[in-house]
């Protein structure tokens, strides 16, 4: 069956593919640049959803639902915003269908044009804000903690698998407060829970950092990304934080009455990670052979396996594990199918991340011992199936660490400091990975950058570390240096 | 503040709009038809979803996700389904803005027209079954039990929140069998399903019954339903649960290798439950107070109120009961504000229909007691501090089974049988509520009773006698009575 994937060395794009597509995580649809998510990639997100929104509550936030359509002219009242997102996008323009007149089939109805068009979402701060106008009236009525998981559009022309479809999936947190520190604390406190659960769950390591102003989101004062760096050697922007400052309260003319009595305009922070954080899933763990998932976001996080089937004895040793492991909360499978193989079910949960596989023979069984592999260093081990749960348990936990080392230090090894720009170039085409240079803080020089050799400025790391140096492109002076990287 | 809502029997429809407001369940938005489902209202849905969640998942079914857009020619692919979906609907006809260069702000881009248009789906059949031919070759990919969370769109002229709106939250269950016996039975386990939620979780009565032809799914062979009765005594279709037959299988092509290796058509079902839940628990319990949860979806299901205010030894009981409930999996408030007085916070709470409220005295406290109030009954109680969380727990389960028992005492007296056409209008037009009565099983007497009387056929009740009688129109002979009500 890992026949099936083209290896990273030959094809890294063909292996993403192949992996997406193999693991049952997700298919494209009839419908150009929409992706379906399939039961199992699906299952995966909800693991992520799941985490993610008890972190959310836990903080204080709570979630509501807004709709799906933003009038049109609400897309203009946020300068920068309208030219950030109101491009590509999914214009609704009619609300019936009738028959053709002349047997054609269902055309649109001419008759029921809108007055005013409607954009399906590609972010909601317009219409959440034109909201927040009535909910908001006093300094009472702050902060309010709010976060939606909803469908957004985007209208993308080149589209990949979870890392840039037309439609997508996310949670938009949208918080209000009524001073520009707690503001920017919300966005502070999101990009580390963001970091935690990237780091913690998904064993993926990112840099917190803050991103130049070409890089922005369209109408923050400041966006705050994790950024993580996948096995090509190519960084993804795993989820970004931002201070909106007062932009969208002008915006939509949201005030509160202050402690003072006085009208204030309110301050906003909006926040969000997608199914685009299951690209990066994939891509910072899987191998060769298939998907490879962290413990605590797998559906099935073990599977046993008879050899070469099913019967009584090795039937009653499953169960045994099973209840131990369920009695841990650890989500097992036994794979009873008689028409299968075991090396066809090895390869195929392999295929499909599962993290612990358990091999019961009838031979092993009489040694009262089991086989147990793990799937991210594909080592075997015997251990006596009295004690088998109990060791299953632990692996889980070292797998998931072992997770993260390993991608930590591939990233790490990956951190490159250059100081002119042939080793700019030289290092960008050979290594890759995050590069750290000094940079003259102008957009006409990242630009710039940016045409000659496709890097882009992925973050000022926040624990940067002053230094003064010449930008690498100009030879003006420097005060630090920032993370350069080719991203997805 | 229960001066706020208007009364029941004052303006039926208006209370329903006070409480959706005063309780902040929900809000009209800025696009015709959408609604802006509030924190609180949300976290009731979010309680729904996730008790319906787990038993489609106890019941074998997986979730997946399908895209928002369908291709316009796929509603046209089975006849009676663009029948009754391609109507009023919302058309993407275009993927970009533009700058007017009249300078009128931004304006629909015309060389962005797509080819065909898109429509926002108003239900996902033809989208699944047109992924289902490449997912389904053989039986043994049989049976699918897919199930999708989602928002969907039906242009709706009148709307109502929760009750009607043009787009709602909802899930659609899609599967796939080899058999027809085994789809049927499929949609009459959901129906079940559905049925047990909404009265064990709901304590919303319901009656099941299919429903006739003329209210039958479009593409459907059968309808199932469970019909629920609100306090102004209309019925509300609460869950539909269809048998599809084989007919989105022959217009997507979708056959399997059967185990004789023959080809055959795949067996399908889909069903459904939305955000329209929302209004009929609403519409169940509440009262001209304000809003009656039942416990087992109430976000909170016991508020605490220190009187007149919080204090060491009341901070130290409200503490000591929080503990025990909380151990005991109820959710617990403390309401500490020091600047609304308990009166207040009493109306406020009853408005939210929070079941159980705790008030904390300082001279009861010395006496060892506290005072419990039931939201439902209103009634209020002494009891010791020390078993008040005992209490408590047992408190909830009987708030629970009396809202079901009262609801099912006013529904049952206004299950009323008729046996001729003058006595079917006088109670439909006197006390309401279901009519049992004659039928003659065409369509065209139906339509009929509905034009006099606005009158339609809920269900033919699952667990119906026969009985022989008379069509109470034509006089036509018929061998079983139906339910006819008013309905929303």
């Amino acid at each position: 069956m890992s026949k099936e994937i083209t290896s990273r060395s030959e094809d890294y794009s063909q292996w993403y593919n192949d992996i997406v597509r193999k693991a049952n995580l997700a298919d494209h649809s009839a419908v150009r640049g929409c992706m379906v998510i399939k039961p199992y990639g699906f299952g995966i997100w909800e693991n992520i959803k799941s985490v993610l929104d008890g972190m959310f509550k836990e903080t204080g936030h709570v979630n509501a639902y807004f709709p799906l359509f933003i009038p049109k002219s609400f897309l203009s009242k946020e300068a920068e915003h309208v030219e950030g997102f109101a491009k590509e996008c999914a214009v609704v323009t009619h609300h019936r269908l009738m028959n053709d007149p002349n047997g054609g089939g269902v055309v649109v109805d001419p008759s029921a044009r809108l007055e005013e068009e409607l954009i399906v979402r590609p972010t909601s701060e317009t219409i959440i804000w034109n909201t927040y106008r009535d909910w908001i009236k006093s300094y009472r009525d702050l902060p309010l903690l709010i976060n939606q998981w909803a469908n957004v559009v985007r209208w993308e022309m080149r589209t990949r698998l979870f890392l840039r479809t037309a439609e997508f999936l996310w949670q938009e947190g949208h918080t209000a407060h009524a001073s520009s520190e707690e503001a920017i604390q919300e966005t502070l406190t999101i990009l580390d829970l963001y970091a935690k659960f990237a780091e913690e769950y998904m064993a993926m390591p990112v840099i917190k950092g803050v991103k130049s102003a070409n890089e922005r989101f369209a109408g923050a004062v400041d966006t705050y990304t994790i950024e993580a760096l996948m096995q090509d050697s190519k960084a993804l922007q795993a989820g970004t934080s931002h201070f909106l400052g007062q932009n969208f309260a002008k915006a939509f003319d949201v005030k509160f009455l202050n402690e003072n009595q006085k009208q204030e305009l309110v301050w906003a922070t909006s926040w969000g990670v997608s199914t685009r954080l299951m690209g990066g899933l994939i891509m910072t763990h899987s191998d060769d052979q298939g998907l490879v998932i962290p413990p605590r976001l797998a559906p099935t996080q073990v599977v046993i396996i008879p050899i070469p089937k099913p019967g009584p004895e090795i039937d009653e040793a499953a169960d045994k594990i099973m209840a131990e492991l369920k009695a841990m909360g650890i989500s097992v499978k036994y794979d009873t199918d008689k028409k299968k193989r075991p090396g066809f079910k090895f390869a195929e949960y392999e295929m499909h991340g599962i993290p612990v596989r358990i091999g019961i023979g009838k031979r092993d069984l009489e040694q009262g011992m089991v086989e147990i592999a793990r799937r991210d260093t594909k080592e075997k081990t015997q251990q006596p199936l009295d004690s088998a749960a109990k060791y299953i348990q632990q692996l889980l936990e070292d797998i998931q660490q072992n997770l993260f080392e390993r991608a930590k230090k591939f990233r790490d090894d990956r951190i490159t400091k250059v100081d002119d720009f042939d080793q700019f170039k030289e290092v960008l085409n050979t290594k890759g990975g995050f590069i750290s240079a000094h940079w003259d803080g102008t957009t006409e020089t990242e630009v710039k950058i940016k045409e000659l050799t496709k890097a882009t400025i992925r973050c000022i790391p926040l624990d940067n570390e002053l230094e003064d140096g010449k930008c690498i492109l100009t030879g003006q002076p420097s005060k630090q240096r920032v993370l350069f990287a080719k991203a997805y």
